[in-house]
């Protein structure tokens, strides 16, 4: 016998974009939506109630080092170069396992609170990582961070071995909820010898690759001085581009490198607050979207950013690409809200980001009974330009209530944050010794 | 007697951006600090708990359209010129008195919420506004804004006589906490022989002047080919200028206008999510600070944010100010909260943005325990990169508490909404008959 939930009394966010009024039922054990349709609820083991709320796919947050929640204020007011060598990788080389493990529960917390169902990881220790998305019953795709500057060739052999290895062995974790890629970090940060030699063996273990591209304009020109060639150029000569790679950024494209990008059918995660923060600049969203580049949104570490709120990024990718396009058209509200669900969905390769059945049950029920969601002339240009994370009442993912009424269930919210706070201040003090 | 009202067991930000452990005596009568030191909770009539949480001055919304909450969503992606003229006109020609009540009463509801205790709103039944205002207990500049383009000379003189009206009648109302200014709308929606008229008669009321300022290029270019200069010097020569008067916007603006700003002490209210979502560009905030302007945070109308959350301005400022710069130091996490409190108030003229003995009792408190506030490196960079809104759990201003544990107490929010949900159901139809 299947354990069924049912979403009941709200309106529901279509894949088409269009908002009606039924219910979700649910396969919880399956994890699966069943049916979208009025009065559901009579068929349902569970209800969780959606009166005066809107049900709408649980946000995907594509780009992200979890763990970093534990630098979130730590140095701000730095470009990315500044801030990485004086504050943020002398602190990560502290970094303990134990760390990891807490800075990703409270990542998860505020993941769950704010509605997203799914992120990407790229981080080390990653055995943490997958131990907490499993309690937190998250969706995500997870691998090592491979950099070999600095390194000398055996330590630089086994870090992108590491990489391999552990997409290899997490790969379907937590009842399938957790899936992997191989995580070089950039094309200016992995030297071109262990690309050759690991890229063939990714390939043949049907992993996708996840990296860094183009964040900043200096990163360009280290590729230029070494290899003659843009990096999509020199990545894609490499094979690292592919249908399942999706790449971070991409705040610096030419016309050439997204035509290459969208040929590939390689996905880019638009990270606007981080690249904001950083000064990074501003990413051609609208001309990559008319590529027919498929763009997702991530928060980046919550150390540039400061949060994990997507509704943040959301606003962000709207209002930054409207600039970038010196276009008030450009980036509207319905094509931010798709790249924060289906997009995300798309490039990470889950089959979520939509309410219709047979996808994955990932959703979040959002609470429209707010003054700032008044009146209600347009519910998609709401959650573009005036939802927040706080409006966020259920969320669910893989069929899992995770949050009931803002009442994260499966994490203790209190204790992660104490010892949050904790490791945190330790993992300082130890950096700045 | 006094009654008085004590702030307990909180952190407060200081005006010199320390964070200490301190009670916040008011006197609740007379609407202002009286004392800022640990144990002040003996002394007082009634408490109000901030354990857990950041005492910080109320935000101050210095430029904005309230009764626009009723057409937030109504019309999105569509540039400043356009959106005017095919959405926003045509509607606000339908709007009655009863409107403006009813949306000023929303927006104060928001306003409230997110721990705004002072705003400045250009619109017309300005009556309207004032009774909203007073109801809520918020602290205003209120005025009527002045169009003369499109009218005849004896409407047009009229339009500009009632700002003036206007600006003497209500002056000091509710208890002194609404204060006016005389609001032509900008140098190129006024004729120049109606300010050349006009401006002598507001400079002997001893009224500010607020308008806009440098919104887009385009109207840089009406006043350019009309009076063959920039609009700043435009209105410099229109003796516009002074230590009073505050002007919104000013996205685009060379050296030589900082310059003319700085000179005559004239603050600019910086509308950053305004600015991206019409895509009227990114104003030179850090410029304008090295100069020596007084910068201002304000939402503009809800229709161009959609929200009047100043935490996301406060973000957005420091976002887009480092893009505008080139430069992630720029408009720093203290600098971003520095406009959104003192900036706000200088620029308004009220005594409030810093929790200080002597100064209005305006403030908010923001409650610390929440995943997306952990870990405490450093409480301002909280407020600037991940607070919002939602986290303000008491509102207080001129004494009066408005807001206690998110609940508010001068308005009954349920009747609000609902109201404002039928006349923007009402006005819409009107306007699309």
């Amino acid at each position: 016998m299947t354990d069924t939930l049912a979403v009941t009394d709200g309106r529901v966010l279509t894949p088409e974009f269009d908002v009606i009024r039924a219910d979700v039922l649910i396969d919880a054990d399956a994890g699966e939506i069943l049916d979208v349709a009025p009065d559901l609820a009579g068929d349902a083991d569970e209800t969780l109630d959606a009166t005066d709320s809107l049900v709408m796919p649980g946000l995907v947050n594509a780009h992200g080092h979890a763990t970093m929640t534990l630098l979130r204020g730590y140095a701000d007011d730095k470009n990315l170069e500044d801030w990485l060598q004086e504050d943020i990788w002398p602190a990560e080389a502290e970094l303990t396992p134990a760390d990891v493990g807490v800075g990703t529960r409270l990542a998860a917390v505020e993941l769950i609170r704010s509605g997203t169902t799914a992120f990407a990881d790229m981080y080390f220790h990653v055995g943490e990582v997958v131990e907490a998305v499993r309690e937190a019953g998250l969706r995500a795709r997870v691998g090592h961070g491979v950099v070999t500057v600095g390194k000398d060739e055996a330590a630089a052999r086994e870090d992108f071995a590491e990489s391999v290895a552990v997409a290899e062995e997490y790969d379907g974790a937590a009842d399938g909820r957790i899936r992997t890629a191989v995580m070089p970090h950039a094309p200016h940060t992995v030297g071109t010898e262990y690309f050759e030699e690991f890229v063939p063996t990714v390939r043949e273990a049907g992993v996708p690759l996840h990296f860094h591209l183009n964040e900043t304009e200096t990163y360009i020109e280290e590729i230029d001085a070494e290899a003659g060639v843009r990096p999509t150029a020199y990545a894609d000569d490499l094979g690292l581009l592919a249908e399942d790679t999706f790449v971070a950024h991409g705040v610096h494209l030419d016309d050439t490198e997204i035509a290459t990008l969208a040929e590939r059918d390689t996905s880019v995660v638009h990270c606007p607050a981080s690249n904001m923060k950083l000064a990074s600049g501003m990413a051609p969203v609208q001309d990559m979207l008319d590529a027919g580049v498929t763009v997702a949104l991530g928060t980046d570490g919550a150390a540039s950013n400061n949060d994990l709120d997507l509704f943040d990024e959301l606003r962000d990718a709207a209002m930054v690409g409207k600039l970038a396009a010196d276009d008030a058209a450009a980036v509207d509200a319905e094509t931010a809200v798709r790249m924060a669900t289906a997009g995300g969905a798309e490039a990470l390769g889950f089959d979520s980001g939509r309410i219709e059945a047979g996808a994955n049950a990932d959703l979040a029920v959002v609470d429209l009974e707010s003054a700032h969601l008044t009146p209600e002339h347009d519910l998609v240009s709401h959650l573009a330009y005036a939802a927040r994370g706080s409006d966020v009442r259920h969320t669910v993912c893989d069929g899992e209530v995770l949050m009931r009424d803002r009442e994260v269930l499966v994490l203790d919210e209190e204790d992660v944050r104490e010892r949050a706070q904790e490791h945190a201040e330790v993992l300082v003090a130890r950096a700045e010794e």
